[in-house]
């Protein structure tokens, strides 16, 4: 029986000596202003068990992690239409995000690139009555957790700066893959970003995936088969351009967050969230690849 | 000596006679009103002679022309610091024009793009003091024809259907290649592109690139320097991606809009512009097109 | 427990019913002679049962898939430093297969396509003593089987008419990433992708990939991390620009050939191979990918 | 009255004075052994006056400017037929060249990019009874001078090296835009390419493209539209990414080529050529570029 919390406290030590190279993310205002050196794990074992070292317990701002819970919520409401708005193939370079829209008509390669998750955003805009408020209910629901909120300041910063996700829904809206207006999508989709967890709230929030569609409270929230293809969509588009090396260095479904954050999985087995704010090239929490790739090394548990 | 009227006059004929098998851009609603049949030609020599056929004293909107007249004004304005913001080659596939805009780091292709021409309004809006007034004066002291205005309904119309363009301003600024706000230099383009000219004004206000910078009444508005940039921009850029094949077939220096209008040039001889509303696949005025390329064949009059 | 060979022949007259609008791979002409209509599925357990349907024990040409089994062995001759002459990351779009050999200066985006394949050739070609003869050594090792050979005749095919690989191979050669000869790179490529198996062969020869880097005859040919990264490269890469479809509707590491066939697997648990001749418009068996799909969907067994 | 020969020698000695930042090719080795201070220009007036100076009558390996005479022996031979094997379209982007073919179904972007250019070799080696030697009799004949040749130690250093060309190629043969084989047509490509010339014979040779088709013994080798049409070409897309540029600073049709040579011409006026080895980062003569710029300033000739 392997000793979880003295494996995440090596890792831990381990990566606190390491020299870290990564870039705090300074294009949100009010993201730049975390401190680089925090780090927390946090593990959660599908029968219950938590494991916890460093900054586990402390918020941040999940970012992109958001549009697994986004994706969930809205294939949960719609079902396989879903995919006659958004592909689930890897989106390869970075460069060309918007490129990519344009060559494909305006269908975004898969929902966890940006235009991807504002389609998503549109999808719920359009069927959800009170549309921030209920997807903040979901969110509350799957962790089982009333204090889970947005964090309006960041939201707001990202409205005055995110000229990038302005420019990918307008593109979106010109191909006719937007319903509602761009500016009630985008508020949305600032907001979903905005929300703020810590490492634990993470696991409970992504139990759902590694337990067959039930959430931590064994309710039965989206179907297994479902549940399936989410994670397949994880791991290969999870982590920009980097999915590849995340599969290959990792093994687990996950998705990281330029806040610092990063959740992966191993279907019936456990949740895993990590947070170490300063980032790589590629927009990936510098410490968190590192920490994972440590802990699946240790345990020789991935789903290769 | 050249019959220039009887040419016209053969070229009319020919070309009503013609299968007209382009389609009138649909996409800015207030364009789509205009009937398919009209065509007219108006020729004017650096000499002052002036011929005509056809439906050339009907006003349309000339749209991406603008883009010369507001290229000229922020030339005469900034100089050679133009160049800095925008590059000069041509631009290649139509597939990709936000792509280029992502592989360029925000530098568009070339002024006669829609991302470029919208860095060239954002600098005539940090440089003009009453933007939309002063360039409607620059282009009347060119034409000196104080009729000439913008359609503010097209300009409207412009403003709640151009996705596209609102995506390439947002990219622009993502980039930092814009300094106003992208409501405003859309506001200002969006006015530039409306304006309404008949073929005869058009061949007045690009005297100017035809006669070393002097515009109609002889005023120096442009260095004959700037006149040759403008010329070579106007001849690899300017119809879109069909610029190779406009200089192939015609030979001239010139611009095309969608609104069916073509303007073209050459340098120290004259000015000739054509409006036929139906436009072929890339864009260009079916019937303009080949109304060119019966001139320069007829007169044998072209810069190669 | 499930009925392994009940399943197996529920899928096979499921899809004997099936309308097949694939297409066979033609611009191989020895391949292109295969009768249509082929189906067999054959289905290995880690503890050694086996279960076959159909034209399970008829050979075809394996050809992609022996990219998988290439990989392997340079691998295991070099280690890590394979990856300083190719990625591990998925390639999105068929269409820039050679451009995005331009964008990343000669560094193929993964071992599975072609142009990765053939660097892996390359580091063949250069590590051993008989390279033709020493990998089909190999691959008569991992399946404990002698009777597997390459086809001449087929290889020859491609020699004359393989253009692509050729332009991929000088690409290659041009970005200084492939130290031996073109002809002799390419002559030991087509040879690989010649080798003639059937199905119970392949299940076989990745026998290896779900057993911690053992084969049949429990002999340890890879490292169990080798083998993690190799199953997360075939998941995220093995599928053409379908890799992300097979991902979600299938959830298996897995790699598909032009030749129809088709084999996956479930790491400790078990391997499959389909073969079908037909492809679908992405080049992967029509029937083969709806065979897997059909037997994770059944069985509830996948990586996610 | 100009003073042409004063001219020159002004532009000379200011050249003289310049860092020159410019590099020699390397790729090709054979090139590599020049002189990096060679500067020779040749002006010839369609008068037949001649001015010179510096290293004029120098030879060097003419390269991609035997494109144009390529073409036009092609179009000559063949008409506008040419036209469906290959565009008129500038190519935009360097790093693209293989993958604009890919996305144009084999198709060149013009005949003066390496691929266009292959294209055009593969029409005249199915054109011409004996093509190396035909081709160089055109050559010839244009300029009225016998001593004209290949430089088969130049074709053979290009044939061992051009791993690039050998990708382009091949590619276009699997894009069926190929007719004769590879080996074959490279092979005259390279010798196309190899062929020595000076600055006055260069005026020559490309004085049929400035007298409407009459070569300088006034045989007439082309129509007029042929040759309007090929300085159309050479003017959108003579010099690699950097026609647009070229136009722009110069504004005249020319062609350049990495032996450092580089030919101009104003229709009914002159040509002129330069040579000066080192290259600039886009692969024209870092001087000749200049050279051509003072010229067209200080005299006013251009087309524009």
């Amino acid at each position: 029986m392997l000793n979880y919390q003295a494996i995440l406290e090596e890792i831990h030590t381990s990566l606190k000596k390491t020299k870290n190279t990564g870039e705090i993310a300074s294009y949100i205002p009010e993201l730049a202003n975390v401190p680089k050196n925090k780090l927390g794990i946090h593990l959660q074992l599908i029968t219950g068990e938590n494991y916890s070292v460093g900054d586990a317990s402390e918020k941040f701002s999940i970012q992109s992690i958001s549009k697994v819970l986004s994706l969930a919520k809205a294939f949960q409401l719609v079902g396989n239409d879903l995919w006659k708005r958004v592909d689930v193939e890897p989106s390869g370079n970075p460069f060309n995000h918007l490129s990519l829209l344009e060559l494909e008509d305006g269908i975004p390669r898969n929902p966890l690139i940006n235009s991807g998750a504002i389609v998503i955003a549109d999808v719920l805009l359009s069927h959800l009555k009170n549309p921030k408020e209920d997807f903040l209910n979901f969110v509350r629901e799957l962790t089982h957790d009333e204090t889970i909120s947005y964090n309006e300041k960041i939201a707001e910063s990202e409205r005055v700066t995110g000229f990038n996700n302005y420019a990918a829904a307008n593109l979106l809206k010109a191909y006719g893959n937007l319903q509602n207006k761009v500016e009630d999508v985008l508020d949305f989709y600032f907001h979903q970003c905005s929300i703020m967890m810590d490492c634990r709230q993470l696991t409970n929030a992504f139990f759902v995936f590694a337990h067959k569609g039930k959430c931590i409270k064994d309710v039965q929230h989206l179907t297994s088969s479902q549940v399936k293809r989410i994670n397949a969509i994880m791991l290969t588009c999870g982590f920009y351009d980097e999915a590849g090396e995340f599969a290959f260095e990792v093994g687990l479904p996950g998705k990281s967050g330029v806040g610092g954050g990063i959740v992966a999985l191993l279907p019936h087995c456990f949740t895993i969230a990590t947070w170490a704010p300063a980032l790589n090239p590629k927009g990936n929490s510098f410490l968190g690849m590192q920490a994972l790739e440590q802990f699946t090394t240790k345990t020789k548990l991935s789903i290769f």
